[in-house]
């Protein structure tokens, strides 16, 4: 069960033009391309109402877009506007739009005309931190990926030459959970230990570090992460000085294309050495391998969930934020269905 | 649903020699094979009644064919001849067996008993001039085929650069439609027009042309095309004068292998510069080049309405012979079936 | 159906070290590895009751395993015996284990706590006799590869150019069957025939020979085979004196992975020329080869049998050992499941 009444990320807003972009977002073939003024973008259904040809393969021609097959054209409400050789088009002549919005370089997508553009989160890092961003398809179910980021623990042992302190850190960690209206925030306070490779790589510390990592989640579709550390007393932990040091903040758009297979947005901002593209690069390079770990980790699971997902399993300690963020969105999937939270099926 | 009791193209005679041919057709796996003296082609079911091996890995032995596996002989008739090791043969050890008829150039295969040979479209341009044919496996259902060749103004839009003249002269075409009893025919003559790219390196013409395009639909199997084009004024439209200038005629086979994939079955005869080799060569590859911008179209068609099959389509202006080639094969279907018409489900 | 209560090959004992090795037996995903003693091969359930990651990606530290998701860690009963960042461990946090047994250089795997060792088929040759093992994955069902052993007159047409005499002598063979209560035992002697071409190269026969195959079927998971001939009047046949000549035994054990896919694993002990290890590697590469005949028909026949299952199937006179042993297999699962034998479904 998906919500549906809600923004998810589409796309970054780079990967659309004047060229049509074809994509299934919740087992929904929808195309995505800017008017030619290269403002506005349209979502329309990805099936000509005439044989069901993908419009994706058509052309945009000024504000709209042509069919490959027939020539049939529609606009952005998904009107048809031309049926080559008749003169009249018949109201039936349509396609569903749906609602499309702009913002911090990412492109929203909702799915109802309640979407409200203003429930859509603010992101202010990418106009002010130098970034870069990436667009991953992967073979599982969108839950894993938030699962995956809202329980921390696991970097002791995926990331274990990457992202990982001592474990001995990870165990001792200071956890804060805030449930919020929308999802969950916490963050996490590793105090006194080795900073990680991919760290000690960008910054050069005087030796141990308090480290954190801050996430929020925002049912359905989003993650803010703020990860850094400092030198043990330069008061990061202490005064709340986060400033200096090592410090990124990722982005994370995790929107289902199937129930099967998700689409994995992310973007990397660099908190450090910002004048230095080089800098922002390297960082990129290293979380884009770090997931690269996640990934490998989140499809063989899901193959086995998939063929065993009948025998129960069962939660541990650190589990606390993964389900505080279920219970949010099995809340607003219960709400869009009128039906009872305890019958909603998020991951069969 | 498929209709069964019908004469459906199986392959090229070419295509069948004393090697056995693997082809499902209508979801039935075939064996096809010539006897020895090389005349009399032989199809059976491709399942040996021992074991369920395929027969059409076996190999032919004068008039019969013998299994790969355990070596049980069969003949044409799918009567068990021989088992090894045994020495009689129960009545029971015997295979489908399924009419055959070679005319013109191609291997038709009939249902079942009723199945009459007078009922297969007659097509003497094969022996008449100078042609070459292909087969090829397409993924999509079979009836987009013909769609697809029935409603010509795809051309404007998907052979832009190859079958195309100017697009408003596929707008101003004068369409005849003449359903038949077995399908449907239709004559479009686009008059005052531009020779195509594919016409034009043909031949040489004047200037503007005037072009026809006839088809005829024979539910459920097969599509004659003859299309040409003469100077503006030669008289091919005023006197039905189509001989000279540029011609060409296709015969289509359209088999389905199953639900979700066709064969695909073509020739090209060429009508000018007849005692030139090349030209049918060149005249060929260029038909070929064509036939891959559909076959792109309609796998991307298909794939899209198996996902969302259930929304509704609409037809339009240029449907026309489409639909009555739709209904013709519904006819057939509901009358073999004893059903109503509208009961027919010829596409899911 | 599958019969659970009984011992399955689940890999040669050189396939399992301290590195997890993930094999699916019985459409259950299992991870195998050996405790750091090297001695004792732990089998268990290949996902975590955590978050179902398979624990096959895991690391082996001493006698247990550790998932490399979170970090959990298993001992060889299943049981958790650590989970990280938390004191205590509840007991629901298991997942299941599987008996195993090491013997002969094979890894068997029972299903249920009632599997009794000593029902294991005992095999010393693999001590005795110079040999050489393999696993291979099919994709068919596992009944198909005994099927095909247990019926070797497939051998005179699959495998013409390897293993088969003069065909009549297959014709002409003499078969003596006996039912067993776990299967079925035969021996075939074919006499005063051809050496077929593997063992010719092998052993230089004076002229003809008499040859004999004799094999065993062990409901559900092994066939033993006792292969080889002499020269006519040595008195292979007369005298049952089958040492000297050409001798080879078989190992198989057949293990369905799912219902569609098997593993098969076999080793070939050599009987001649023993103290040259060439002589057994070349023998190697015959059987080899000649599997590689078996396997291209078994994967032919299994598709066309998914396809076209539900057509009958005759049974011919060589079908006696196969039929005898099907009906052990049958006789076996009927009383695990406490239903007739007739309902009893091997195959769909």
């Amino acid at each position: 069960m998906f919500l549906y009444n809600a923004w998810y990320v589409a796309a970054w807003a780079t990967e659309i033009g004047t060229k049509p972009l074809a994509r299934t977002l919740l087992e929904e073939p929808v195309v995505f391309y800017r008017q030619s003024d290269g403002q506005v973008v349209v979502a329309l259904e990805d099936r000509c109402c005439h044989r069901g040809m993908p419009l994706s393969r058509g052309e945009v021609f000024g504000n709209n877009i042509r069919c490959e097959y027939h020539g049939m054209v529609f606009d952005r409400s998904g009107n048809c506007v031309e049926i080559p050789g008749q003169p009249l088009v018949p109201k039936s002549a349509r396609v569903r739009s749906f609602p499309v919005a702009e913002r911090d370089g990412l492109i929203w997508m909702g799915d109802a005309s309640l979407s409200d553009p203003a429930a859509i989160p603010s992101y202010p890092w990418h106009a002010r931190w130098p970034h870069k961003c990436k667009t991953e398809r992967l073979d599982c179910n969108y839950l894993l990926l938030s699962d995956n980021l809202l329980d921390q623990t696991h970097a002791a042992y995926v990331h274990k030459s990457t992202l990982a302190s001592n474990v001995d850190a990870y165990e001792r960690a200071e956890m804060k959970i805030s449930p919020t209206e929308d999802g969950v925030k916490f963050i996490r306070w590793m105090l006194n230990c080795q900073p990680p490779g991919i760290y000690a790589k960008a910054v050069k510390f005087a030796g141990r570090v308090d480290r954190w990592g801050e996430f929020e989640y925002v049912a359905p579709s989003c993650i803010l992460q703020f990860t850094g550390a400092r030198n043990v007393g330069e008061g990061a932990y202490e005064k709340d000085d986060r400033d200096g040091g090592f410090g990124l903040r990722i982005f994370y758009g995790i929107t289902p294309e199937t129930e099967h297979t998700s689409w994995f947005m992310w973007s990397v901002a660099n908190g450090h050495r910002q004048n230095e593209p080089q800098a922002t690069e390297e960082l990129f390079t290293e979380i884009e391998h770090a997931f690269k770990e996640d990934e490998d980790v989140l499809v063989a699971q899901y193959a086995t969930l998939r063929k065993l997902g009948d025998r129960p399993l069962i939660n541990i300690a650190s589990d606390g934020a993964r389900i505080h963020a279920r219970l949010a969105l099995e809340r607003k999937i219960a709400q869009e269905r009128g039906i009872p939270r305890e019958e909603v099926i998020t991951l069969a």
